[in-house]
């Protein structure tokens, strides 16, 4: 790609949308980031991967999990150094990011990359859904579980990535006006999806400066 | 156009998803829906076109509305009669929905057509967003307010109008899972988000029998 442009990536748990993201990132020639941002982030810190991995794995499951559910609800209350340490994360996380986004064209998939780069004119924003039988099914494929698990797994999943995102971000996880371009895989399926936001990129691109309508 | 389709149009007030359903008609050759609603309903059920528009009055600005503050908020509850009345509405304006859906492709602003029409395989829903700003500017334009009417008026209309479907449908208005493709206009501006809406529907009528992703 000539111009620079940074995709970010906002999904659905069971959608397809790391598929789409990463065939996406194929069809564009441009880097594709999801969870090597962790070991990125950390290395950029100078703290011990070992260290970012437990507070990462603290920050997407056990601590956004936990504001989705209520505290209360686990038994327990979020001491001052379970949030430091969980915000500290988010800095290091959002500085990887924005060091990546200036490096070049790539994308990014979760962890608020669409807020954290904002103000980026190169940054589109993109939210990936689908069919909830569609999810079910992808989700038992992917996680050898039963179609009660797939369901509970989706719906804590959803839960948990909401929290997180409405806890950093000023808007809200899944609604449309979050971002530039919320598409339903079910309608073309996964390869029809991914040309379809290509030609969005494409005509996005060969129109700068923008046009605002 | 060949195939039948029914597109149906959610808006955010302001974000220009009038023009781009109206443009969108025209450019596929098929028939729009709007207020003309209405009239087709009150036509259809019998009942006196005054009177019809008088209880489209209120389920669009004052019933609704008062879901959205709270009745108590104005002061006033519902009657018996206030609820009976525009849920009788509802019913006339979605049996003239379902006929016009069955004589042909058309499009459909509001009145939770995509509801309405959701067992229908022809039938494609879209949620319209643009940035506050263009949607202030547009306002202005178009009601010939000031900056700061603008912005009451185009929070009141939205809030109006998600309390309106998230009554009537099991759906939350403005949320992306609730439409099959939702654009933020301010990207692409009116024109080119016309024609690549345009491009959707197409890809999605050359699938056809739909593939699943």
């Amino acid at each position: 790609m000539d111009d620079k442009v940074i995709l970010t990536i906002g999904r659905q748990f069971g959608s397809g949308g790391r598929e789409i993201g990463q065939k996406l990132a194929k069809a564009l020639d441009i880097a594709y980031y999801d969870k090597e941002l962790m070991a990125l982030a950390a290395k950029e810190s100078g703290l011990s991967e070992e260290f970012f991995k437990k507070a990462d794995e603290r920050a997407s499951s056990g601590l956004s999990y936990a504001f989705s559910m209520g505290y209360s609800y686990m038994g327990m209350f979020p001491t001052y150094a379970d949030v430091l340490s969980n915000d500290r994360l988010f800095l290091y996380q959002s500085d990887a990011i924005r060091n990546l986004a200036e490096k070049g064209s790539c994308i990014i998939v979760g962890r608020c990359a669409d807020y954290i780069l904002r103000d980026d004119p190169a940054c589109l924003s993109f939210f990936i859904h689908n069919k909830k039988e569609n999810r079910i099914q992808r989700i038992i494929e992917s996680e050898g579980v039963t179609v009660e698990q797939a369901e509970e797994l989706m719906t804590k999943t959803d839960k948990s990535r909401a929290a997180y995102y409405n806890y950093y971000t000023n808007k809200e996880w899944g609604v449309a006006s979050s971002y530039n371009f919320s598409i339903d895989v079910s309608v073309l399926g996964v390869d029809e999806t991914v040309a379809f936001i290509k030609s969005f990129v494409e005509k996005k691109l060969s129109q700068r400066p923008p046009h605002f309508g």
